[in-house]
């Protein structure tokens, strides 16, 4: 077991890697809590929850609306929920961003912690403070960026994950090792497979380096001014493809890092044999270097999304595996790069 | 015109005093901006407003919700606002409490700061980073703590209010003499006239010295640990009166402020002398001193807010003009001071 610490505007996030759900009071006081969840994780894992009433929310993107965050406030005035209570939310990325938001405008503001129950949401979603739902037809339009007390992370728990969701988290844990920590890039290559058979100590590395970085990175930088940006390597073009195909987070990503790889060596960042290392790793672990759209949907959507009418794009850049650049890019070289990767023309 | 600042959490407020709301591009880039207000202070002002998209919201406690917070994010997409975007909220604390919430949570925070038209809201309202809406019968349950990047007070912008609206900042204004700032109380009890006249000298020096006080309150305890609870006197009585009568906040706190300093009498922290100065003065002001509503309901109101079934409650008292400190106060005490305060028994 090992502990991490953020230190936010709000005060100490305390994250605790490879302990058991089951110790949750030794981390936090469970006299007057409540937990957020989902029927889904409810269902694998409610035994194991602490003795306190459990709030279940709908599962899925639509489920991440002002309309679920109203109804918990409901929730809370029943439960009679005040400033020493603490909830914790216990589920995926959708659990801990919504339980973060609802908890951070109650009352303005009331003690929260998590307890993630998916990779993605170890490795990413819970930490960081950034938390909000969907408005309209945009993702996390509104939210806050407020730090949890406390981030539990439960291996055993991933256990009941399919495949797909596993390949999900994977796709930030090597996305952490591309931007802040060679060995950890280094050792997915050499592991891959114990870290994907969820070998106890692998497991346990992996994401214990994986949220090294991001604290670090979280750590200089908490409101986004500058260095967090880093932490969105892949995912400009990630977030596009996402909403053009469909496809899950981590397949989106896995794509966007191999179009930044090769926009990375255009620029001789990278050497082709680090591309090549990347591309390798990527499909070890089950993730797609190939999109399937057309290169034009993709850009179209990448403009909308930066608000952008001009000839140059911010990226997250590699200056070598292990170090991240924030570089402006023109939309040709980007055009000649997706060429290559898109299937469809 | 004088600069305070609050050091919050997410950064600086700067706080400008006597300048004019003509002079706003001083203190802020106006090319990207879009004002929020209501209906009463666009016609009043609206010809003093720079030139860029209003938002007008609806006016009084009902608005105060979060439908029209819903409604402003629409607004904002239409807009096309985003990070770059700086909202000013020009108007009473309705309009400052809404457009601080609304803009501390639509992309995770944007810029925003106020022009505040109300004396309450320019001594009080606006300036401290509270936020928020009210959520069924109960009133600021969502929000969050945020500090606006600037508040700017013009003076010229009071001319417009009627009296009752200004006794109901001047409350505030007695509230901060008492509980930080002897010189200030002293002032208000020799310059009355002068203050309620708008003298421009008078009132910059009142809006001013009461400004400081809160300023360097939030600025001890911006998250309400400790300090900052200092700003509640009159408040536990004051909410609970102003529940059940309806009357005004400034009144309701008036009255509350007699209370308190009653009590404070009892326990031999304040002299005959002083309670009397102080009775003197809200009289003056255009205060009551006596509730209108028998003291069983008060106190029920006052144990449900503070959700306290125990035999004492924790209560701002003064130490003397100037000086305030939080004391337990037994329900019974309460009540015998009460019994002398009711008009209805």
């Amino acid at each position: 077991m090992k502990t991490l610490e953020i230190l936010g505007r709000s005060g100490v996030s305390r994250i605790v890697i490879g302990s058991s759900i089951g110790q949750l009071e030794e981390f936090c006081n469970l006299e007057r809590s409540v937990i957020i969840t989902d029927q889904t994780v409810r269902g694998l894992h409610g035994d194991l929850f602490p003795q306190c009433a459990v709030i279940e929310i709908g599962e899925g993107e639509e489920s991440k609306t002002l309309k679920t965050v109203e109804w918990i406030y409901e929730r809370f005035l029943e439960l009679e929920v005040d400033r020493s209570t603490l909830v914790i939310g216990i589920g995926g990325g959708i659990v801990c961003d919504v339980t973060g938001f609802t908890a951070s405008t109650y009352n303005r503001g009331i003690h929260f912690g998590f307890v993630p129950t998916t990779l993605l949401a170890q490795v990413d979603a819970s930490i960081g403070g950034k938390n909000g739902v969907n408005f309209q037809r945009y993702k996390n339009l509104i939210g806050t960026i407020n730090q949890p007390e406390f981030v539990l992370c439960d291996f055993d728990l991933l256990k009941t994950l399919p495949l797909s969701e596993l390949k999900n988290g994977f796709a930030e844990v090597i996305k952490h090792g591309l931007i802040g920590d060679a060995r950890l890039f280094s050792f997915l290559e050499e592991y891959g497979k114990k870290v994907l058979d969820l070998e106890p100590e692998a497991i346990e590395r992996v994401v214990s380096d994986s949220l090294n970085v991001k604290a670090r990175i979280v750590n200089m930088d908490e409101m986004e001014k500058g260095e967090r940006r880093k932490l969105n390597f892949g995912h400009t073009i990630g977030h596009a493809i996402e909403k053009i195909t469909g496809i899950k987070h981590g397949m989106a990503v896995s794509i966007g890092m191999v179009v930044a790889a090769r926009l990375s060596q255009d620029k001789s960042m990278l050497s082709t044999r680090e591309t090549q290392r990347i591309e390798t790793v990527l499909k070890e672990f089950g993730l797609p270097l190939e999109i399937k759209a057309g290169k034009e949907a993709i850009i179209d959507a990448i403009k909308k999304d930066k608000k952008r009418t001009g000839h140059e794009i911010n990226f997250v850049l590699l200056n070598g595996i292990g170090n991240a650049e924030v570089v402006p890019v023109r939309i040709k070289e980007l055009e000649e790069v997706m060429d290559d990767l898109c299937q469809y023309r």
